[in-house]
């Protein structure tokens, strides 16, 4: 079993309008929602890839209650800690053009609630394969909140993937996860380093097994124990960027859950993301995409560093 | 007692963000939420000017019960009957410049919704002096609804006030509202006929006893049985026009329960009117701009019709 940690679990609501206008009022044409965070996000597409998942991480109040309901019409198996304040939403405006996102801040936890989840995930992570820490942090957790989990995991010889940036992420690093996952923006926040791979390299100097930066159009970078490497996505993608790295991740737990060999795992993850820009929402990706990309994606060998 | 009627209650939900750039991602720095709907903010007005009241509607899911429980955080006396289906929410991003609104549709409310809403709104209307119907009607209830409240009003011997536009305050007027109070643009919306005078009276010859039409800037026009007013604002206002009307309707709703004679009734509309542009939420006026203005506000007599 994969198991995916949403700390900061949302619902995702997408309001359809004719065209956005700002200091106007517009009448919602439509109004879809989900259950979203970057962990829900991942869980969902392992699900879509036949593996078994969990999702866990915290969320509370009327919305903490819609996401849950919404988790469970989508089949997806999940254990989500209560905590007291009302999980955050984000709103995202389409108008046929592109889409304008507005993202609450997360509310805050309780030291108690903290410790009520490290329980909760210590017997959840028993069970499991691999672990995938995804997204920020919300206000109230110790910023080592990433470490502490993958220590845990690592006490129960389970491997795990952490996505995170900034402090999360450089604290992460000390407890030696498998495989981190940054995109540029969080390498350069991370890092303070403009150079990809030299940034990179610097996580794993700290500690990271692997390092796996999802560059966007560059494709994906990785450095790992056994090598290095790099996947250009085949052509010019256009669509909705939001999960693909999401699915990059999704790609590489399986990976790590099966062993698969590096290269072969940085195809499937590479596929995952160009197969995600396809759909316009998080979690999911385009099946003939990925299994197009997937058969015909090459993977450059790096020189050794 | 004045009891409100809000058919379409809502979540009022306000995002402050640094600067609204369409097509890119924001982070919310500030969220706050309000019980809103039109009749809400009638009633929330008439209770801070110390009159009884009572705010019935309907509301459904988990905001309507973020929509209850602010209500009660508030200390607003309100019976909301339950629908199945989830409230509404607006959303509204303020940047420092200006107001950008998403208006969620109502969701729809069921034959046997309604007809329990008839049956609470029937035993609360024997207890009332005034009731004050405001706002749109949501997805599955008659375009009559209005004229069946008003009616069902009328048989207790209850005064009326309809804040509506379009086909709900037309049939409403086969009901003989007291007042309805009609914003420009709704005149024309309802009427078809562009001279405010004239659609007003033509709202008159349908039915309502008396037609006061709040027109921005231009100020307050009332046709009644027993002559014509004019009220101009004094100056040029600045600020948020939400809310302006329902504090006129407020205002006309405490003067039909008092009986006030018009003038007197139109003056403290139109200063309640400004008093709540000068604050940033609907449902709420300005005190000290309310006592200035209604000291100084001249009503023009119109010529007789």
């Amino acid at each position: 079993m994969i198991l995916t940690v949403t700390l900061n679990a949302a619902l995702d609501v997408t309001y359809t309008v004719g065209a956005l206008v700002p200091h106007t009022t517009h009448r919602v044409q439509d109004v879809a929602a989900r259950a979203g965070g970057k962990g829900i996000n991942v869980a969902r597409v392992l699900s879509a890839l036949g593996h078994e998942v969990m999702a866990t991480g915290l969320a509370g109040g009327a919305t903490g209650a819609a996401i849950r309901a919404d988790l469970a019409a989508s089949g997806l198996p999940h254990e989500l800690c209560a905590v007291g304040a009302d999980s955050r939403r984000t709103v995202t405006v389409t108008d046929g053009r592109d889409a304008t996102g507005f993202h609450e801040p997360g509310s805050q936890v309780s030291a108690r609630e903290w410790d009520e989840f490290r329980r909760s995930y210590t017997r959840l992570v028993r069970a499991a394969d691999v672990v995938v820490c995804s997204g920020s942090l919300p206000a109230g957790l110790p910023s080592d909140a990433y470490a502490v989990l993958v220590g845990i995991a690592a006490a129960y010889g389970v491997r795990t993937v952490v996505d995170s940036d900034g402090a999360p992420l450089r604290a992460a690093l000390g407890a030696r996860p498998d495989v981190v996952k940054p995109n540029a923006a969080e390498l350069l926040a991370t890092t303070d380093v403009a150079d990809s791979v030299v940034a990179a390299d610097a996580l794993r100097a700290g500690g990271a097994g692997a390092v796996v930066a999802t560059l966007g159009a560059e494709g994906l970078l990785a450095l790992t124990e056994e090598g290095a490497w790099r996947v250009r996505p085949p052509d010019r993608l256009d669509g909705n960027p939001t999960g693909a790295g999401d699915a990059c991740a999704a790609g590489l737990a399986a990976g790590l859950a099966e062993g698969t060999p590096w290269p072969e795992r940085l195809r499937e993850a590479a596929a995952l993301s160009v197969a995600a820009v396809a759909v316009p929402v998080a979690g999911a990706f385009d099946e003939p995409t990925y299994r197009r990309v997937r058969a015909a994606l090459p993977v450059e060998v790096l020189p050794c560093r």
